[in-house]
Order: C-alpha cells, then sequence, then structure tokens
C-alpha cells in the first residue's frame, strides 16, 4: 500500500511562520512522524510540497496507477481552487483532507471548502496529529475496513 | 481520564436509516467499539444518545467536573443549533465533532456548523471509524501531546 | 392501514391561539373528524402532538414498521428544523405535510420549509380540512392508485 | 356551483413528456376525471390549457362573475409570474394552487411561487390525483364548509 | 407628432380589479382622457392594451418609423420582462414608464424594475393622473423643451 | 394652496455640477420657473435647498400646519437617509419625489430609494422640467383631482 | 399581578459558565433578587428554566389565565426558535424579552432576533440587573402606565 | 434529417434594432444563409420566429416526432423563461443554444441562463455566423460523431 | 453623576408625528420626567436634541470629562450611521440606546443597528418608560452595581 | 494565420480522468484533430496546456506579436481567476472560450466565468468536437467574415 | 497650487480618541505637517474639519475655481455617504481619499467605500504620514508628473 | 534597510497592456526609478515579477531575514489569493499594497481585497508614482517615524 502525501502553499515555513496559530513543530518533523507511522503499519509514504497550485494539480494528476490514496492539507486553496478539486475526483483515489487548525474559528472566507467535497473525509483542529489520525483513518478505509 | 461521547438525533436508527447513506452498523455496535478502545487506552466512557436538544445541552451542562473531554456527534442539530454551540463553550471541556458522513458532499443546507467553531477540531466521512479516530485524538489531545 | 398523525409546536392551543389566523376548532375536534374519516376508510390513525422537536424526532423513528404512512404539520419546526427532515427520511414512511394557513401570505420566514423535500406532497391554508385532503390523498396514494 | 380548472404551460403535452417526472397520465385523461368527480358534487367545470402567460391571465380576467372559484396549475409560470400573481388577485376568486410533482424536491428555482401568496392554498407531489383533492377542497371552502 | 400608449396586463380589467388599490376608473375612460388631452396638444394618439408580453413586444417593434414617443405602463412585466426592455430600447423610440400606484410602498417583489432603465423616466403614485403627466412630459421631450 | 419645494444635496451647483448628466440649467433658474407655473395655478410656493441632513429633516418638521404639499427631491440622501423617510411621513403632507436624471440607468446603488416609500409618487429622468410635472401632479392631487 | 420568568438554554450554568462574559450571579441569587423586587412592588413570581425548545413553548402555552406577562430570555434560541415566537404570540401575554450581554457585540449569528418581533420589548447588555429594570418595565406596562 | 430553428422575442427586428450591438445582418438574410448550409449538408430546416413565450413553448412541444434537433436562441426569455426550459427538456430533442451577442460582456442580468441546462450546450459572440456553427455542431452530433 | 441625554432626528415632533406609533407625549415632557427621576437620584442631566448627525457627533465628543454617561435615541440613524457609532466609542463614556418603538416589529431596514455595538446595552418598546428604565440602569451601571 | 491554442489544468489528463463527464479521447488526440482542421484551412497551430495558473498567464502575454488569435479552454480557471481574464484582455487578441462539459448543466460554482467577458465568444458542450466549432469560428471571425 | 484639506466626522478628537487604534496625534498637529511640507513644495493649504456630512458637500461645493486638488479623509462618511461621492465628483477636482487605519483590518462595514470611486486614489494604513504621502502624490499628479 | 518589492501577474506587459488603463511606463522603467530613490535613501532594493501564486508564495516565504518590508503590487491576485494573504502574514514583515489604477473605479469583482487585510496600508489610482509613495511611506515605517 502506498500513500501520497501533499501540502499546500506556507506549509514549508511551518515552525517558522505564526507559530501561535500554527504550532512549532517543522514540516520536516511532520513528515518524520508520517513515515515512522508509515513503516510500522507497511505502508509506503511520499511526501510532496508545493507553495504552487498548478504543481499540486500536475502531482495529484500523476499520482493514478502509483498510489493507492492521498492525505491533502491543500491550506489556503482549501477556499479558492476549483482546480484541485477537478484534481482529486479526476485521480480517481480516495482523499482525506487535512488542516492543522479549526478553520471554523478563523475569518469567515476560510469556512468554505471547495475541496472537500471531492474527497473521502475531513479532519481538522488537530495540528500535525491531524496528519497521523488520517494515516490511520485512510489505511483502515483502503483495507476495506469498518469505515 | 473520562470522555463523554454523545449522539444526537436520529442516530438511535443507525442500521435501519437509510443504510446506503450511514451504513448498516447500529449505534450500540459502535458504542460497543468505542468502549473496547477505550478500555485499551485507559479511558473511562460513558455513551449517550438523544433526539432531544435540550437533553444533549443538559448533558453538557452536567458534563464539567465529571469527564475530562467530549466526542459529540450533533448530526441535524450541527446545522441549526446556537444552544449547543453555546453549552459546548459553556461546558469548558474540549469537544471533537463527528460526522459519519460527508456533509460537504450533501445538500447545501449541510455546508454550515454552528458547532465547529466551539470544538478543538472535526472528522467526517469516515463512518463510524471516526468515532474511533476521534477517540484517538481526543486522548492524545488531553495527555498533552503533539497535536 | 395505518397512519401516523403528527402535530407540532402550539397546536395543543388550537382554538385558544390566535384564532383569527387558526381558526376556532380545537386539535381534538380535528383528531375526531380524522378518525372519523378514517374509520370510514378502513383506516386505522394514531394522533400525537409535542411540543418538543426531540418528541417527535422520535415518534418518526418508532413508526417505521407500526404504520403505513405519516400525514405530519410540523408546524414552526417546518422552518428550523433539519432534525425532523431526517427523521422524515429515516423512517422510510410516505409522508404528507399539512399547513392550517398558507404560509405564503406570511412573514418571509415562513416561506422556506426545511422538511417538504423529505415528504411526498404538501397541502396549505385549508385550514382543519387540510388534514381531511390530506389523509384522502394519503390513503390513495398508499392504495396505489391514480396519484 | 361553477369552477375553472386552468392548466399552465408545457402540461398540453402531458403523458408523453418526460414520463418518469410527471407520469403516464395525459391532461384529457386527467380533465375527464375532474369532469366526472364534478358532476358527482353537481358542480360544473371549465378546462382551459395554454402554454401563454397573456391567455392565462386574460382567462382569469374573464372568469369573475362566471366562476364562483379556480383550480390552477401555474407550471413554470409559478415561478417567474408577477402577472399572473395579480390576474388571481384581481380576479376576486379563491384560487387553489396544484403542482403533480413536489417542487420542493427539484431545482432551486423550483422552490420559490409569485402565486401562492395570491391564493387560498396549495397542493403538491400527489400528480394527477392533486387536482381531485384540489377539487374537493375548494367546494368544501366555497360550501362555507369547515376549513 | 404621434404617441403611443400601451397598457400591460391586467389593465384591461381597471375599474373592476382591487379598487382600493387601482381605483373605480376604467382603462376606456383614461384612453378617452388621454386623447382629449392629446388633442388639445395636437398630438396623434394610439391606445393599445394587452395581456400578452409577446404581443406588447411586438407593437413596440413596429412603432418604430410610424410613432414619435411610447407612454407604457407595463404592469407586472415592469419586474420581469428582459423582452420588454430590449423592445423599448430597439425601437429607438422615447418612452415614458408609468404606474398607476406607488410601487415602493407594495410588495418587495415590485420595487425592482427591469424596464425603466431602457425609458426616458418613470412617473408613479398619481394613479390615472400619471397617465396625463406622461402625455405632457412626453410633448415636451419630444418638442425638444426645457427637460 | 401653499406648496414646499426642497431640493437635496449637490443641487446648490446645479448647472455647474457635471453638466452633462444634470444639464445647464441653474436651481435658481428652476425655482424662478417653478414659481411662474404656481403663480399661474395660484399656488404660493417656498424653494428651500440645504446639503444638510439635518437642515432637510427640520424643514419638513415645520411644514405641517404651514404647507399643503411637499415636491423633494432628495438627491444622494433618496439612498442613505432613513430620517428623511420619518421626516416626510412625520410631516404628514403629501410629498411628490424629484429625479432629475433617471436613476435606473446609473450606479447600482442609485436604483434603491428609502424615501419613495414614504411619497404620494414618484417622477424621474425629465430633468428640471420633472419639478413642473410634479408641480401638476401635486396641484391636481391636492385639489381631490381625477388621480 | 402574576408574572413568569422564563430562562433559556444553559442559563442553569449561569456562575460557572464563561464567568467572563456571563458573569458570576447563579440564576438562583437572580432569581431571590426578583423574587424580592417583586414582592415589594406586590407581585408574584413564578421562575422557570429550561434547556429545552419544547419546555418552553409547553409553559408559555400554559401561561394564558395564570399570568399577566412575561419576562423572557430565551438565550440561544433567541436566534433559532420560530416555535418560541408562535408561543409567545400565542400565549396572548404581554413579554419582555431579556439578554444578560449585548447581543450587537457578539458573533453576526446573535443580530437575529427571532423572538423580539413577538415581545413588547427588549432590554439587553446590563447583566442580571437587566431582569429588574424588565420587571419594573413590565409591571409599569401592565398598570397601563406612561409607557 | 430536419432541424427546427427557433428566434426569440426581438429577433424579427434584426439589422433595423441597436445595430451597434446586433449588426445589420435581418433575420431573413440569416435563415437564408442557414437554409444554403443545411441544404449543403443534406439537412431540412425549419425556421421559426416568435416574441411570444407561449408561441415558443408550444412550438418545441409540436417538435417532438418531426424533428430530430433544434437550434434556439430565446434571446430576452434565456434569463427569465423556466417555461422554455421545461419546454425543451419536455420536447426530448437535443438543443444548442445561440446567441448573437457575448452575454458575459454586458449587464448582469444577462450572465444568468434559465434554458442553458435543458441543452447540448451553447455558443455565443459570433453574431449570425454562431448559427451556422450551431449548425455545424448539432448536425454532427446527431450523426453520433467525435462530439 | 452628570448624564447627558440625547434625542435624534425628528424626535423634536414627538406628540405630534405619528402619535399611533410614537404616542402623545412630548420630547419636552420625556425630559421633564426624566429631570424629576434624576433629581430624586441624585444625578444631574443635561438633554439634547438634533436633527443633524454631525451635531450629534459633535456633542458626544464634547461629552468626555464633563458627563459621566449617555442615553442615546439615535432614532433614524441608528440604522445609517457609522459617524456615531464612533463617536459613541470614541468618547469612552458608558452609552444606553432607547428606542420608543419595537424596532423588531417594523420595516426590515429598522432591523439592523449601526450603533448598539458602541454602547453598554440597549432598551426598546416601552415608549417614554424605556428613557426611565434606561436611567435606572446607566445609574446603577455607574455606581459599579450589581449590573 | 497562426493561432493559439490552450487548454487548462487537469486537460492533460483527459481520457484518463471521469470518462463518464469528459469522455475517452486524450488531448494528443484532440490536437491531432484541430492539427489536421487547421492545415486543411491554411492556418498554422500551436496548442499548449499547463495546470498552471501562471504558465497560462505568461503564454498568453508572449502570445501578441506572433499569434492572431486564441482558442481557450481555462477548464476550473473559468471560475476563479481573474489573472486570466486581464491576461487575455492584456494580449489584445481575440480569444474564443471552449468548455468540453455544459457547464450549466454541473454544480452551481460552475455557471460562473470570469474569463468569457474578456472573451469574443463561448462554445461549450460539444466535447472535443467544441474545439473544432471554435476553430472554424475563430478562423472565419478574423478573416473579418459574417460574424 | 493651491490644496484643500478635508477632515470627516470625529477626526477633532484625534489624539484624544481610541489612541490605541488613531494614535496620539493631533488634528492640530498633522495640519502644522501638512503645512509645513507643503509651504516647502510652494504649496498653499486650507485645512477644515467638520462632523458635519452637510458642510464637508458645502466645502468641496465651494472649491472649484478656489483650489486645485483635494486630500479628504471622510472618515465614518466614507462608508456611508452617496452625497459626498457625488460632491466630490461634482466639484471637478482631482481628490486623494486618505485614511489613518487599514479599514480592511477593520469591521466589515468599514471594506466598502462609497467615496473612493470618485476620487483619483486612496491611501490608508500609514496614520498621519498618510496625509504627507497624499500631499506628495497629489502635487506630483497636479504637476502632470509620472502618475 | 532592504526592501523586496514584488509585482504579480501580467505586470511584466506593462506598458504594451491596456494602456489606456495601464499607461505607457514598462515595469523596468519603474523598477529604475524605485531603484534610484531607494539609493537616494540609502536603501537596497530587490525586485521580483511573477505570473505565478506559487511563485510570489515563495518569495514572500524566503524574505524574512533578508529583507526589512515589502512593497507588493498583488494584481489579479488580489481579489482571488487566500495563499498570498497567509504568505504575507506568515513572512512577518510590513507590506504595503500598490495598485496601478484605482480598483474602486472598475469591475465590481475588483473592489474586494483579500490581501488588504495582511498588509499596513494599501496606496491606489496614482499609477507608477503609487510605487514611490508605497518606497517613502514603507520606509519612514520602517524608521519609527511619524506614522
Amino acid at each position: 500500500m502506498k500513500i501520497l502525501v501533499m501540502h499546500g502553499p506556507n506549509l514549508d515555513r511551518l515552525g517558522k511562520r505564526e507559530p501561535e496559530v500554527y504550532g512549532h513543530e517543522t514540516l520536516g518533523s511532520i513528515n518524520q512522524r508520517l513515515q515512522e507511522a508509515a513503516a510500522a503499519a507497511g505502508v509506503a509514504l511520499d511526501c510532496f510540497q508545493s507553495n504552487d497550485e498548478g504543481a499540486l494539480v500536475s502531482r495529484l494528476g500523476q499520482a493514478a496507477g502509483t498510489f493507492d490514496g492521498v492525505i491533502f492539507n491543500p491550506a489556503a486553496y482549501t477556499h479558492t481552487s476549483v482546480a484541485l478539486h477537478d484534481a482529486i475526483k479526476g485521480c480517481g483515489l480516495p482523499c482525506v483532507e487535512v488542516h492543522l487548525s479549526n478553520t471554523h474559528k478563523r475569518e469567515a472566507f476560510r469556512h468554505v471548502s471547495l475541496t472537500a467535497g471531492a474527497c473521502v473525509g475531513q479532519i481538522m483542529g488537530f495540528g500535525p496529529a491531524g496528519y497521523l489520525l488520517a494515516l490511520k483513518g485512510l489505511v483502515d478505509y483502503l483495507k476495506g475496513g469498518a469505515v
């Protein structure tokens, strides 16, 4: 089983950017934790970050056939990107949307998700731990578990 | 550590009600699975279901002092209840909102959550497995973990 | 054939409450007239009134298996209750929505129905006689008639 | 007692047009059934169909003095015609609005009725049988019955 | 100088239709008064009423070349007809929009005019006298007067 | 008979201000023309201009008892002043709203009138001649004429 | 003279719930203060709290005939309950709406009141003292005082 | 193969009406060009114009069985007619919507199409040539071509 | 302790203006009653009325340092004045907003308050007595009382 | 004559991505068909696809001087990109917008086009054949033909 | 070269009013700094402050002919005054809108500017220094500089 | 002191693109002028243009630590990019938003700024000179000047 982890815009600066909102852990550390959890579950993992909507669309386009599922934090593009909605649908893979913060507690323009409707589900508000929950949730889902 | 699990309106009929949307598992079975997972984690669990907005408000009001956190699927009240928003805030406990289905895939009136803004986070779309993810997420959160 | 008649909030005060809007007939009298018409048609009838959204949800939840159809005047909950929408859908029975007054002639917040979309149809503006029309319409519908 | 039955645009093609939505019965057959029911109740009936908003306005304008009430399915004009709203009000006759389908289950632009506010009441979702319910409801209403 | 006077839907029933809103004077009487005032001003006048949006569009289409200006009470079509907007613009003649009642005092759907933006100006709230003011205003306008 | 003519903000600059929109005639000239027409009709006229919403409110407050009617061009305050709406209603005199330009042809924020609903009627798009039409309309109205 | 005091959802937890918003005084203490003030004014008082929309509706339904007026803090139901709007209107008693906090300073969904339009008036932002102002206001109102 | 070409309101005046927007070519000339192109493709063509919404609805109603497809420029009715939406759907024939101008460059009320959702596709902005593109597109579509 | 009482536009005409809405008592009488109540409570009072938004802004600007609190009925400016919102905030004094009528029972444009969010609280619907309640509430508030 | 063909996000995956919506033909095949049709018409063609909004903006920026016109399927960016609107306008070339599917039949967020207003025209719903119609339409347009 | 500097409502209280939002510098000091900078640039300057919308309108009306340009901080009237929009346009002088704070960071009702569309440009968020930037920008603009 | 100047999409074509809107000066010339002004003020300057949202996000992400402030014209992305809002906030540097044209004079979709709320301030409408004002404003701001 192989899973693609995608991080959207500004997440490369995690740990440095507004730590009171997003915490002090870096993206490298999160990916490291995800790799360990994946290894423990016998799952291969590829991590990808881009600030570029088009690069994220392309990565999803190439994912079909290579991966079994996607964990995706579209960050700001969550609220503005129809292209990523189409890319998630178009890749044909089950995708779990993750957000570090609880977007319902923030500005009104973060209450709308254009991408969630193309996903299996959504996990938000748990900080980095949300990625690990998404990994567990997605792996169980792919194993045809009790979801 | 003690956690309150609350299920909102119509969830008593899980397994019988629109199984093509909500699946075939009953609420009793979900509670059973949650109890087992909680026991394995050394956590005590109380489960409560009500179709009544006021009963849910009251249960949250009594939870402070007795429980350490709440897992809550407000079901239809998610979209209409300011009283439950106030009750979650008022009990002062960290709460995780759970939905069986991905509400973003359904009718427009299910895209708005009046309760999520009062919660730590939200997990949706994983069916019954979402409760187990919420349990794991909440327990880690209460342990002051890496969230 | 067995039909459940449900009356929503404030309808217990019919005849006493704003008679210039809702008329002078009491709910008891309406139920009486419905029972007579049902008996004449060889149909059993249970009548239920509650001011409580949750009690109405529960009553619908218990109706499957016992009843063949539902006549429902959700009164004020028509405009605010997603829980009753879900309960009507969830009980799996054909339901006819009834309103005493023509809600299109009243305040703007009464022009929207959250429950009608879960029903077979809607009858409004005929006062108490609307229940009798609904009974006739539902019985014919259940008999696989010319609807 | 004399009642005018009016059918709006596209209803001349009933039975041929989207039968999965509107059923297989033709307008001729519906009118026939209405005539029989009216005769049984000692009521005279005139049936009129037009695709033309103006023709429907004119027919209503001529109805005062000749008829005692109107049964009207404005079809698509329900959602767009202020002229028919004015014509119903202007003819001074009690009017019952009928729809074959439950418009609340369909596209958002069918959830609004510009004509219902000018009517006594509304019956929808019962297919052709809705006309018969409307006839019964209107006759009782005109007899100063228990409405 | 020749002027076309056009009356929209339901205005044929003036005097008989909701006299508390529209007064007791008939359309014949208004046209008569307009003819007399026009004659006094040396202006020829054609009066036309139709309940039919298409017939009103056609009449405007034929007006260019024959008439010098138009006085138009589009009645209910004011609020719903883009076709009449286009027809007024398309005929290339100066048009004055007239309403018997003050539409700002009535239902919200009468506060919007789709046709006024294609006209020279608008006169409302003066009852039948509004037509005479429009005639005076239009004749002065056509004479290149002090407007 | 005595009529108050009121001109709102920026109308003191008529003739100098955006003549391509508002024409070349000054307010003095308009008032002059109004005085002549009033004299011819045996009507006394007071003209008042202010850029100040409060001054216009006060002038209307003092008008009751002294005047029989009001001609009012609230200019920009048309679209923003509830205070003038209340003042028109509060003075208890019939008021005619006048606009030089056709506001329906201009920016969207000029399509709404907060004051028109408190008036007898509205005349717009005739330039200065609109005031003369309003005078004629108001005098006839006050004489209990054919309006 | 007898007055019913009603407190809506979550108010049972006053003093414990978000004291920085709602203060430290308990509901028992407020009721005590109200009883003393009522006794001083020769007025009998019944206090009722419920988290349940239906129970509040029922209590209002039973109030007619027994009470002369109502003081009501609908709390969160203020913003979502048409049923309570109808119940206030239906009981036929003068009702004063009270809020501890100034809802205009809080989230946008608290700026709308569905219940205030059915009341005599509204008092908000004075904390517990608002109930005492309401008592004074209502007693004076019932005495046919200078309101 | 037989195709019905329908032109909506005001198109009879093409060439005379606002030529700076709609060009100088007449409808007769466009029909002529369409007939020639159709003949060259071995396709029979009927052309129909009406200013009347009802007549257009009726023509579509009669088209089933006689024609294989429809080319339709609903003009102003595009933005206001649910009846034509229903008629296009109801006739069961593939329909191509054509507009001479690019409606997205014009007033906001022309940005919405009520009819396009019932059509195969839409072609706009090419002037009269758009009809020829539509003919080519529809013929290829009917031949089961590469669309 | 010194309190400023401010009355907004049209309130100078109280008693004469729409008495069926605003009652028969004059502003002079209300001020008199307020002065007496203030004297009894050992509070000095200045009363000020203006129809002018700017004069009201200026009066608030001068109030800091001289007064301890403000009672303000902004009347129509409640719904349109950001300047008064800023002036209330800017003067740094606790302010109580008063309305004679219950604005929730009136036109939709009176349901929004731009000024209330800058105030301590709001009292509406009690007629002139509302000022006396506000005085009592404000004095208690300033004494650091039980609010 | 030289024409630039641009394909937006996710169109590189045509034939593989949701074939039930977008069909089975690949982008390579479409470009091939376009090249053949262009060659037959003596027109040179450059085809460009990118998932990247910025790359599409840049390509349009470089097109002026080199190309005579543009055929552009902005796909998902149609609904979200002001930058492409500006780029189309900025390049100064006539552009035809193409969509494979009829966007009016799909989700509401696909009913709005931010780019169409900057184009000559729009063709949608014909699948790959739409590109060929656009080529024909654009070539005729550039030849100063009968558009 | 002569420039008019205008300050809107509440700005007379600068330095005293909410210094955490608007800073500690007084309006006198700002005007002083502006006079010095203007003198250095050989520009004459008149400074004017009013809390009164009408006085600001009048001042703009008198500015034409005397001044070459205007620097204007309309403060709260920015968001509510069509009269000032018209006055800026009507005076025919280039105007620069200045705001001390960044209105986009504040309440939603401060995100809309009714006046900016009538100005050359807008500068906000620089505190008092914004006036000096506006002076520099306007002088360069008037010199026919590189703007 | 070191400042980053960023130019958004389509600005590389300045001077060539719609010169009637954006002027004839090229971006190279603007950067040249900015460099000279910066040198005169002893400030180092880096200029960066990209049509790519992601590239702009990345450049802002790398700016912290290297630069002291940012001057940013996000062009079309102003109205659509939450990612740039987050990037501005995330880089922790003071940023000044610049627009060549006055966006309030243009299409409605340019009246909203998603980025301005994350900036110190905004300057618009001065053409290229706006960049020089922004430089002056930002340098003074960074020197802890009189802003």
